[in-house]
């Protein structure tokens, strides 16, 4: 690894410094050549680096800032207001390149729309998408869903963007070669859908960039079958949210069952080790870290309530979108795609 | 309970007459004063009649059709050619009067199709729409989610008819005193969404006859807070399939777990009995039947893989909505609300 700073909105999510300082100091131990920036109240972050027996030193900076953007703000207001925010200068930093990407786990409005101001899009990008990656039946197989709810009606042309975005993404990444792009849809059969969702399919039919292998149901999305699901984000982030409402509800119900009586509690207790690997094997935390894709500069979100091992993962994300200059290669295949359509 | 006939599309479903011939018996014993019409293949069913040492008497009628609905076919053609299958002579006997509900098992394009053409909708009702049940977190309360997969780019009208269509069949069915209704959404604050949305949320807060809540997201669904979830076709499609993947995700993974070695399957074999008990509390099959709203008639579509318990279920629910007289109580309380608009 090649030295790399990543800026950290350390303020941000539901736990703020208390689990973004320590999720900071495991990481550095992992990768010698990595910088690291908390960006956020000096103050308090001195007091949490003391509670770990750390301080400030070349590899692990502080950068003060006095403000935070709420997570029930408006991204408009957070937008106009909030220009010392800990979210704000940690996006700064990477448009000024002190930082090679930012890290949030703050108001995912907020940030895409202080991102795209001050960051800008890709040439050929009309609209940054949220990509995340989940969990399927086949262990080794995850599948990049995007969008999930940067837009809402997007266009043909906005979503073939993202299945571009996408593929991309799963190549440099995750090793991918042509990765296999499915198009959500209520059917898999080519008459169903809205009109969307055919232009869209046409479009992707047509073009040689990306690996286009047709509609998939909502069902699919965790079968493994495919590499990436292009959606609206509306649409995504509707079924990622009922995902997982209906994750939760098992588990709740699968407690109570287990806590009925003496007996069943015991049988619980011998269950346990099994329930907590099947736990890990679809474990939301491993892939927390979902991609603001389509921007001059990398951007990455954390799920708002991540523990410190799901922020860890969300900076390794960051480090591994910056080893892979992710989007430098969706602004090279862009323009690839344009000269095709040029000539 | 006054005599009623319901006409089943016996050769409809992954399985045909060898899931809806016995849950036709099953049902058959619990209502006396119920007269079930077996539509399809007359050989077919007498074979499989006798197979349950049962034979045609005045409660159990074969009515012939010559052909059925393939799964895959399209509406449009099941529409214009297939006058005389299962699916088809079923809705017409609604249509007669010669029962009072029909349901089927097989392709659910097909049915709205033919029901819509044959049954027409109700006077006010632009679109029919498809509602189901759904368990959630608080077992004593299911969610009612439409529309899920009729109708694709629904207008805030559309949206909101199927609000109050959702509204009176909780009302009426489960005896719901002004159901909880809420729109389906991805953020629960005001400025979120698309305008679809935006607008739909204006038409029913100005109401008076639904018991608007505001938006829920999707996670929300599963946890038993509204009665009523109203949402454009694609979004519930993609929500339900989606949901429906996650959780076969996790018996997937449990099923591993459990079968790892010989103490984890000794372990498992303990778990089983809860296992099952949970499996029941969050059962499919309990909740099949999804309603076609706004029709002429009483159509409940069943799960196309039901089995017999499922498919059984899905005839209780049309008699529970003969009963209770739903597309009339749709129709009185349109009326009620034209009858405002106009004063």
């Amino acid at each position: 690894m090649t030295k790399i700073a990543i800026a950290l909105d350390a303020m941000g999510g539901d736990h703020g410094p208390k689990v973004i300082v320590p999720a900071a100091l495991m990481v550095l131990q992992e990768y010698p050549e990595l910088c690291l920036i908390l960006v956020g109240d000096q103050t308090e972050l001195q007091r949490e680096l003391s509670a770990h027996h750390a301080k400030e030193n070349e590899r692990l900076i502080i950068q003060h800032a006095s403000e935070q953007v709420a997570m029930d703000e408006s991204p408009s207001q957070a937008l106009r207001n909030k220009k010392d925010s800990s979210m704000r200068v940690a996006i700064n930093m990477v448009k000024a390149g002190k930082a090679q990407a930012c890290v949030s786990a703050g108001n995912t409005g907020a940030l895409m729309a202080i991102a795209r101001f001050v960051l800008k899009t890709l040439p050929g990008i009309d609209r940054p998408a949220i990509l995340a990656k989940l969990p399927t039946m086949l262990p080794d197989n995850p599948v990049r869903v995007l969008d999930l709810g940067a837009n809402v009606d997007s266009s043909p042309e906005h979503l073939f963007q993202f299945a571009v975005m996408g593929a991309v993404l799963a190549e440099a990444v995750d090793n991918i070669h042509a990765p296999k792009v499915g198009l959500l849809n209520i059917g898999e059969e080519e008459i169903k859908g809205n009109e969307t969702v055919k232009r869209t399919a046409q479009l992707l039919a047509d073009n040689t960039f990306v690996n286009y292998t047709g509609y998939v149901e909502g069902n699919v999305i965790f079968q493994g079958k495919v590499d990436v699901v292009v959606c609206d984000g509306f649409v995504g982030n509707v079924a990622l949210k009922a995902s997982e409402g209906v994750a939760k509800m098992v588990a709740s119900y699968m407690k109570q069952a287990f806590r009925k009586n003496w007996l069943t509690k015991v049988i619980g207790l011998c269950a346990l080790p099994i329930l907590k690997q099947l736990g890990r094997k679809i474990d939301v935390d491993r892939y927390n870290g979902a991609s603001l894709l389509g921007l001059r500069g990398i951007v990455i979100k954390s799920h708002g309530g991540a523990n410190t091992k799901a922020f860890s993962n969300a900076i390794r994300e960051a480090i591994n979108e910056v080893n892979k200059n992710v989007p430098e290669r969706i602004s090279s295949k862009l323009d690839e795609l344009l000269g095709e359509e040029a000539a």
